[in-house]
């Protein structure tokens, strides 16, 4: 059968209490999973989430990746229908500062409509959310699409053990689809599908000259300095008109195609508000390209730290002995992860002033950038299952941000993502007194439950 | 009378115990200028060396600061015999790590030819042993000039209460000549006569980007870089030639009399030594000036310290939200300390980055640079004094550090300053287990001695 959107809202309705009753069940878990003190706690989660899902229907189980297990749970559908995977994650970011909570993070506590707790929205909200949307559809007989549910615990530190697993796991985690609901709304609320992740690799290098921080008027025209070498070095990164100066790290990028810029550009930038929520004029990035286009379809190359010398109150005169320079870069289609860093990396050997040794401390790629394509018949299926759960239009977004992970289980499955999540600024993701309002959560679950009726032909719809 | 070289050799020799005594006796005082906890001590160094001052034939008092009182002596010459001013200091460096000493710091003991405690040199040992010259010439009736004698409690921390106070002390510090005894031999042990100090200024400046640091996924080529802009400021105060970019700031620079630099050059400059002693090539600087020319004649501008976003282990992906960067510069004669504040100021301002912020958290001058003339009379005096007491040839050298108060002394004085000191890089000064040797102290004895009959026309000498 079929289930309407009403279908699915009287379902949502009815069996709201258990459902409340179950998220708060998940959110007692302390899953911290950057702390060891909460391994045990990881570990029961997952446990949880392991029976959960099969007591809704899935063949589960956990999957050990030699730090935190995955949760897996799979489910076949009708022969011929298409295969779709879900990612979320059990872990959640640590609590501190507890005092700064109104209520105790790990004893989920209602405000209102909004469900405060660690993990509210990130992502356990937004994950049950959408299982809850698998349940409904499987107990109304109305699921054909195979289901692949994987849930890591690693996301908020890095996705160690997912990552180094997912190679092996290529076969069994095939599938046309990675749906994933981990993002958010655009910020004035209206439903967003996020049409590109960006890729990111990271470099971190020191300058060494003197074998100690040396007197800088004993020293001063004799010794060479670091500092000022780190501060040509980074500087040389860029051209006059903020585009990157690296010979060889642009290879590969197309231009984007016309039609995503113009939807891009249909999403207005509102310069205001980003003063407003940054405290700064959206300044960076290259002169006289739209903020849109900068962000959605240019890559970068920044600066996340720079460090040589005295830092300290005052002044110190001194040659500081070393710097280090702490660099990523942000990658779109057709940039080579790796191809990247080695043009990055003979960029700085090229550039290396007299007397001063480079180092390459530390270098490494986490997934190249990719785009949807906006003509794709699964982002007009999503954009069709948007509109009518909003009064505002959905938004293509192509984000400037990176999920790593999200890249890695594309590779590895072979499957087209989609991403669309109801998160909000409000939530507080990631700091004190982090909630997910009811609202939210049923957006969650009638978009999910729509959007897998969606992926398969029936009742003479258009197959997705 | 005069006091040939042997007849203070004799009295060195006949007084040394009681010598050697007394300067253990100072050495004693645990004058940490620095440190609160060592202000009483502090005041009985003062006490001590007044009463010393006095009972050596010295009109001696303390002159108060406002912070640590200076000791000054003053003794009148026959008419029309020149005036020497003579400088040194009392407070010592801090003697922490304490367990890293030999013997504790202020309990002076000897091995060998050597006094071991902090100070043994810098400065109780080298103006110890010039007070004891002034003591053994004044005994002997052979002490024409007009002796003024300062010495402070906070050289080692700034010079803070005689920099206040000197202005209003003009007048009776007016002197022909500033003695001062705290600087070294050349590395080869050659006595060396110190020909110039450069200035130094200092500024630091912050740049300010977002209210804090952003996500550089989310916001990388919309947010403006501070750890960018502040590389881009940083490297631009140069040229490729490592020339000083600002302009205006090298205006007044005269280019230094040849016979100057001639003379300079006459040192030659041992690299093999300095990549040995630093870690690092001579490669700072000009391109193409000799180094002993960059370092003596030649102002610079350091980045004493750059600092920007992250700097804890691995990678994180932020845009900082502000920079600092702290500067420096060695002046030479012609330069004025406060155009150059200004021109770098200037400079700065008009290279800031769209959206970035330009502060100058603080900025100063400590005293011009100065050089004297090799040709001068009291220079070649020195030199023949020097000639007698050592097997190698005495060196001049131009220094490129500052001694802020030297300047400011100078000035004040309006006097000439005569730098010769017998420290070496043997003595540790500043770290554990500073010493000062005998016959270090003898060679600052007899030049003190020789030096001061050789500043008054007597016997047919000529006056210098």
């Amino acid at each position: 059968m079929q289930l309407t959107r009403e279908d699915l809202e009287r379902r949502f309705r009815d069996n709201s209490a258990p459902y409340m009753q179950q998220w708060m069940e998940l959110l007692r878990f302390p899953s911290v999973g950057a702390d060891p003190a909460h391994d045990a706690d990881c570990e029961a989660c997952a446990d949880w989430l392991c029976r959960h899902l099969a007591g809704i229907g899935f063949d589960a189980r956990l999957l050990p990746t030699g730090s935190k297990p995955v949760v897996y749970g799979q489910r076949a559908g009708r022969a011929g229908a298409p295969t779709v995977l879900f990612y979320g994650h059990y872990d959640v970011q640590p609590a501190d500062p507890l005092d700064a909570w109104t209520h105790p993070p790990f004893e989920p506590a209602w405000e209102g409509d909004r469900l405060y707790a660690r993990g509210a929205q990130d992502n356990k909200g937004q994950l049950f959310a959408a299982l809850k949307a698998f349940e409904t559809l499987i107990a109304a007989d109305a699921l054909d699409a195979t289901v692949k549910i994987v849930v890591e615990g690693e996301e908020e530190s890095g996705s160690a053990g997912i990552s180094r697993a997912l190679p092996e796991w290529r076969e069994f985690l095939a599938a046309d689809v990675l749906m994933v609901a981990d993002t958010g709304m655009a910020p004035n609320g209206a439903p967003t599908i996020v049409m590109g992740l960006r890729g990111v690799v990271f470099m971190n290098v020191a300058l060494r000259g003197p074998d100690r921080d040396l007197h800088s008027g004993v020293h001063g025209g004799l010794a060479p300095n670091p500092a000022e070498a780190a501060a040509e070095l980074a500087a040389g990164l860029h051209k006059d008109d903020g585009g990157i100066a690296v010979d060889g790290f642009l290879d590969g990028i197309a231009a984007p195609p016309p039609s995503a810029v113009a939807a891009a550009m249909q999403a207005p930038f509102d310069t205001a508000l980003y003063r407003e929520r940054t405290g700064c004029e959206p300044a960076g990035g290259e002169r006289g390209v739209p903020p849109q286009v900068r962000v959605g379809f240019r890559p970068t190359l920044e600066i996340n730290g720079i460090h040589a010398g005295y830092g300290g109150a005052g002044s110190k005169t001194v040659i500081p002995a070393g710097a280090e320079i702490k660099l990523s870069a942000r990658l779109v289609p057709g940039q080579d992860p790796e191809r990247c860093l080695e043009a990055l990396a003979r960029h700085l050997a090229a550039r290396v002033p007299p007397g001063i040794r480079l180092e390459i401390l530390s270098r490494g790629a986490a997934g190249p950038g990719f785009r949807l394509d906006p003509s794709s018949p699964r982002v007009a299926a999503a954009r069709g299952v948007l509109e009518g759960l909003s009064e505002q239009s959905p938004v293509l977004h192509w984000e400037g941000a990176s999920i790593p992970v999200v890249a890695a289980l594309r590779s590895a499955a072979g499957a087209e993502p989609l991403l669309v999540g109801f998160g909000s600024e409000a939530d507080n993701i990631h700091a004190p007194d982090e909630s997910f309002s009811r609202e939210q959560f049923r957006l969650g679950f009638l978009y999910t439950g729509l959007m897998l009726q969606r992926l398969h032909a029936r009742h003479g719809e258009q197959a997705v």
